[in-house]
């Protein structure tokens, strides 16, 4: 974080316009009441005017029109679109890990494995044989790197993340601390008929389906995974049974998110948090789904579809709908049913005093 | 995968009928749609005819009956129970992870560890004082096994699993990366009744209990599971407090899965991805527990109980049952209520309604 | 466990009551059934008396007032809380993981880390530059503590652990396998206004917003966690965008919590098994979020707020309060909400024969 920019500097990065001294010079962002001198506060709308004024930055990135010099600054720049801003800035200003460059000598490659140029790999890293690691990657400590593995150019994986054997991975690929592609499916099979199988065709009657050992069916397919991808920390995704299961371009995997054999992610999806997507669902572009959101196994989820948090989705969802609950219904429904059930207490005295009233009148049967 | 199979070889092994040039070869199974001259189709049921044409496979494994000549084969095998073929399809032809024969030499392994025979010993693991591997076992690469532990014949531990100090393990266990087996337990406790105990107590109150420091309980026990035992990527198994934590013969668990301290699953149970069993819950034989389940403490759950994904289950379920929501209630229950909450809106109106109407005859007190 | 201990001993060290052979030695705790010559037995209410009889112990810890040497005891320890005295008991009991004591040799620590007294390092562990790790601590195989990272005195990690770079850790932290401390935030943008936005502002509607790739934001924060604060196993912590990420002294997370960028947890909340906390979220004191409850992000809860197990929380919460349910309302709203749920069916048949009842009467319009 020693490296310090000009006000102009980063104006220009974010593409954004800048006032005042513009050869001032910042090191860091800060939210703006903590913000020391050599600091550029972040407060790009006008509800932090006051906290400007109780930390002590010379510069900041403001709202559009803000009045710069009353807010006793000595430079300004100008973001329309904040969280925009925050991208560049904060791509521009990111200290990184301090992984060192180069091939650390406790990593254990295998000869047979190709990596591109300008490749480091952390300590005690593991590549494994016809492995190939795209160039410019920067692969961090304790990661393993599995045999026929292909990582695209560009690639970033923080320590401890596995790829598994012929997982095939695009270009500018980030990983983040412990996450695993290329587990094997979850895939079990009895020799008769089971009381599961019969409890989904009957929707809750098991039949007489014996007890039975489990046989397993083992994952042949691999993990294919587009340009542009992120998955979060200790995030799982399984080997496809006979195809592959599939991250499209652009998508991004939060933290603790399962996503099941088979299963095809769209381009430019969001899975957030604890999202767990079961095995050979297909899912659209632009999906978002929110934190804790479920998916059960063989269905679609259409194009543009955003789920909110805790969604549990048990049928195909058509393209563009927002849903919610569980099970998921149209947001709308969603919420109307919710306030009718807050009322439902009061509902259920309401009929019975009809009920009363009306045997009185000895209307009923 | 550049072994080749001939036909009635994979028909033998899978038990199945064959029909055309047995003697034809295969590399490796495909989609019908997507498979090459060297690959054997999966086409088990008429749904895959179409795509069958539209593939080069010169053999397939097809429904039974099906006239593969005028499909354009030269080689069937039929399949009566299409998962089972695949489960012994998969195994034949599964490529593995590749990893090596043998003890790395950059495995740390202490001295009063005790291998099998045909143990292998990936790259850069730890095997800790006193542990025990059981004959032909393959342990991955970056894997911890404890002080201690035992692991019986035919382990199979992909890279990033940790054992814990004295984990009794049984025969053919297979982990995949990044399982925990023997984290500690959690469970602590507050000097005085804490707000907490009065609002589980009371179902809601938390009386005038005074905020306090938690107080760690360590747990003492250890993780027993049986033998044939599946555990999934990043899940966790906590060591039990006084007694064991318990994984039952031929059950498997997904990733991601939860099972806390003192808890007991039975056998041939299957726990899918994301599950959480609290401390204390003790799961029969042969429970299904679906997607995102999620079970309270100190409860039990019945032999062959099946819940659908996303189940919520606060309270004993005996067994036989198959439960569904939040909390969970019976699955035909679950649908009525789903059912009739999605008239709810309409409901209330027409209670509005009614009442009105009501009110009108003067039949209300 | 070779270790002895006297009853007496363990008495002063629980501060308890004895009587007795004071001078009895016990080696181990167990359940007062399986409680051989040599353990202590756990019987601490009279549902366990008959237990006792069936085990072969000769000491037990027993509820106040039982009756010792009628239970066939030749020592008892009398234990009014007895979870307290679990606590007690577990913590001299506890025979650990055996990481040995010192660095290990295979240890890649950078020259610039500062390592305090009495450290131990297992083996395949990297230490990276510029970290600091407190008096007393004992860190476990196969970890990572990231460049500049501090960890206070007396931290215990397990194996596997990882702790980004510039990560800062009080006193007496414990780590659990796989915890990951200091991921990246889940942070995306579009260039132009999306879907999500447009569907959160209106509650459900995404207007005509196009598809559009995410851009990253940085996490430029760290995490900040105070003292005495454990981290389940393969939980995930991420680092705050500009700010930090805080952990309050004495708050417990268990197995496979989900902790978001720029959320502030309170002191001594306890956060169970696969709780998901998005960003931005403000977490009191003494909080209890019971297994897989969700929280979105940008909300406050309040001190002493306990939500029970699955709950998904989707607004503020005042302090005190006991919520539940999807969405979270008090418990006994919940409750309630329940009660009627399960009546719905019946309530739209009695609906139906009131309508009809009215109609008959000419009553309504």
């Amino acid at each position: 974080m020693s490296r310090s920019y000009r006000i102009d500097e980063i104006a220009a990065a974010l593409g954004a316009e800048a006032a005042g001294a513009l050869d001032l010079e910042v090191t860091a962002a800060a939210e703006p009441g903590d913000a020391g001198l050599g600091d550029l506060a972040l407060a790009m709308s006008p509800n932090y005017a006051d906290a400007l004024g109780a930390g002590r930055a010379r510069a900041a990135i403001l709202w559009p029109g803000a009045d710069w010099e009353a807010l006793g600054l000595e430079a300004a720049i100008f973001a329309p679109r904040p969280r925009m801003a925050m991208s560049g800035l904060t791509r521009m200003l990111d200290p990184g890990q301090g992984f060192a460059p180069g091939i650390h000598p406790s990593a254990v490659i295998d000869p047979s494995a190709i990596l591109g140029g300008d490749v480091s790999i952390g300590p005690l890293t593991v590549v494994g044989a016809g492995a190939r690691i795209g160039d410019g990657s920067v692969i961090g400590p304790h990661c393993h790197v599995g045999c026929d593995a292909v990582l695209g150019d560009g690639a970033y994986l923080r320590e401890m993340v596995s790829i598994g054997a012929r997982a095939e991975i695009g270009a500018r690929f980030i990983a983040l601390p412990g996450a695993r592609v290329g587990s094997d499916g979850f895939s079990f099979v009895t020799p008769e008929v089971s009381g599961a199988e019969n409890a989904r065709k009957s929707l809750g009657d098991q039949g007489d389906a014996k007890a039975q050992a489990w046989v397993r069916i083992h994952s042949l397919g691999n993990v294919c995974i587009g340009d542009d991808v992120e998955i979060g920390a200790n995030s799982t995704i399984d080997n496809g049974t006979i195809r592959a299961t599939r991250i499209g371009s652009g998508s991004k995997l939060d933290n603790l998110v399962h996503v099941g054999h088979n299963t095809r992610v769209g381009r430019d999806c969001l899975l957030c948090g604890q999202v767990g997507v079961s095995g050979s669902v297909e899912i659209g572009n632009s999906v978002v789904l929110g934190g804790q959101t479920g998916v059960v196994d063989n269905i679609f989820i259409g194009d543009g579809v955003i789920a909110g948090g805790g969604t549990k989705i048990l049928s195909n969802v058509p393209a563009g709908r927002v849903v919610m609950g569980y099970p998921a219904v149209k947001m709308e429904t969603h919420t109307e049913i919710y306030k009718a059930q807050r009322r439902l207490p009061r509902l259920l005295r309401s009929v019975a005093a009809l009920q009363k009233a009306v045997s009185k009148t000895g209307a009923s049967d």
